[in-house]
């Protein structure tokens, strides 16, 4: 049992999240915002890779006051629980997502950050421990289920999405395409890491939805696992 | 006075134009495999990097026998004049697109690619000279237009699309998105090269076209110039 794992990115139209400075890059518009905000109010929870948190020190919080109303009325905390994953506990201690706005935040890590370091994290958060050198996402999706969280989503960064992908755990990917060219063989895509080599491995999609948004467009893809349950 | 520019790739979901390994990929179906041909017939030359010679060996040619014997009623050659940069004139004397189908070939090149590889490929093909370390893009359109290339297609890869992109040199991009997942930090996406860093020197595209097809979407990008001439 895993929760149902939807990814949502915001690509230049060469595929890009960030330049290759990994610096945060306007890439849509005031509807994509409005949308992603709302998608963010329906989630049990956000998730992001420690990269992510080092180079944009996101908040991962609603920011319209009518949908965090909306959230209290309905007896939840304003903001979606907050996951960062984090083999090695690199997380700083002072990162806007351990601290804005009230809501539960649980750091997924490995074994390997050391007993020490996750005394010190488990002060300013909930720390959840899977995997030896790295964090296994299995492992992880399967806690998240066993806390209560039955829709999450995935903003990021192209590693994390990357492994979410490789290990069939993402059901639906929507990437909203925007009108610039960043370029750069070194900036991020919305799936990074290794990648895949044989094309029988590629992941296999299916376009959903389609439709023009500001001045892109927003696609929709579902993946299928046989296996899905939760 | 330069001829209209137009680039037309395929990529991933994720913005790949082939595997790390720069293997060629099964992106699109048969529908936009048409599209392609047809844009190809419809050109007076189709130009590609010379990664892409030594990646896939592309021929460059036209498929469709209908599209071959319409050119040859209007007096054409059946394939459209094929072009390679190669500033440093690394292209096989083997390669498919110096040998397979009729029609002119123009490989662009830069002084120091020197003048003895010079003179040997003078042998098999037109030779450009434009540039001294690298193929000046700007210089070798200019020399294409005289020569009376009106429409040039350009079909990859990341780099030449990117040196393109930034020299303002684009002003179309059809990219076709294709329901799989390539992934990895190091297989090539559609505007390679250094990449921008600023947000102000950002390539801005408009969206002119959006259209399912085969499995998944074609986008259609103009890019304005205020100088374009041709």
């Amino acid at each position: 049992m895993r929760p149902y794992v939807f990814v949502n990115v915001a690509t230049s139209a060469d595929g890009k999240i960030s330049t290759r400075e990994r610096r945060q890059v306007r890439i849509s518009g005031k509807n994509d915002f409005s949308r992603v905000d709302c998608l963010k109010a329906g989630s049990d929870a956000v998730m992001v890779g420690i990269g992510t948190v080092l180079a944009d020190d996101p908040s991962l919080t609603v920011k319209s006051p009518e949908l965090k109303a909306e959230r209290k009325g309905k007896g939840l905390e304003e903001h979606p629980v907050r996951v960062v994953v984090d083999s090695r506990l690199r997380i700083p201690s002072d990162a806007s997502v351990l601290h804005k706005g009230e809501g539960k935040r649980i750091i997924a890590c490995a074994a390997s950050a050391g007993a020490g370091r996750i005394q010190e994290l488990k002060k300013i958060a909930t720390v959840v421990e899977c995997g030896e050198e790295e964090v296994d996402l299995t492992c992880l999706l399967e806690k998240l289920r066993g806390m209560g969280i039955r829709r999450l989503m995935v903003e990021g960064g192209g590693t994390l999405i990357w492994s979410l992908l490789r290990a069939g755990l993402v059901d639906q990917l929507t990437c909203y395409v925007g009108n610039i060219i960043i370029g750069g063989k070194e900036a991020p895509t919305l799936a990074d890491g290794p990648g895949f080599v044989r094309e029988s491995d590629f992941a296999r999609l299916e376009l959903v939805g389609l439709e023009r948004m500001d001045d892109g467009v927003l696609l929709t893809w579902n993946i299928s696992h046989t296996s899905l349950s939760g």
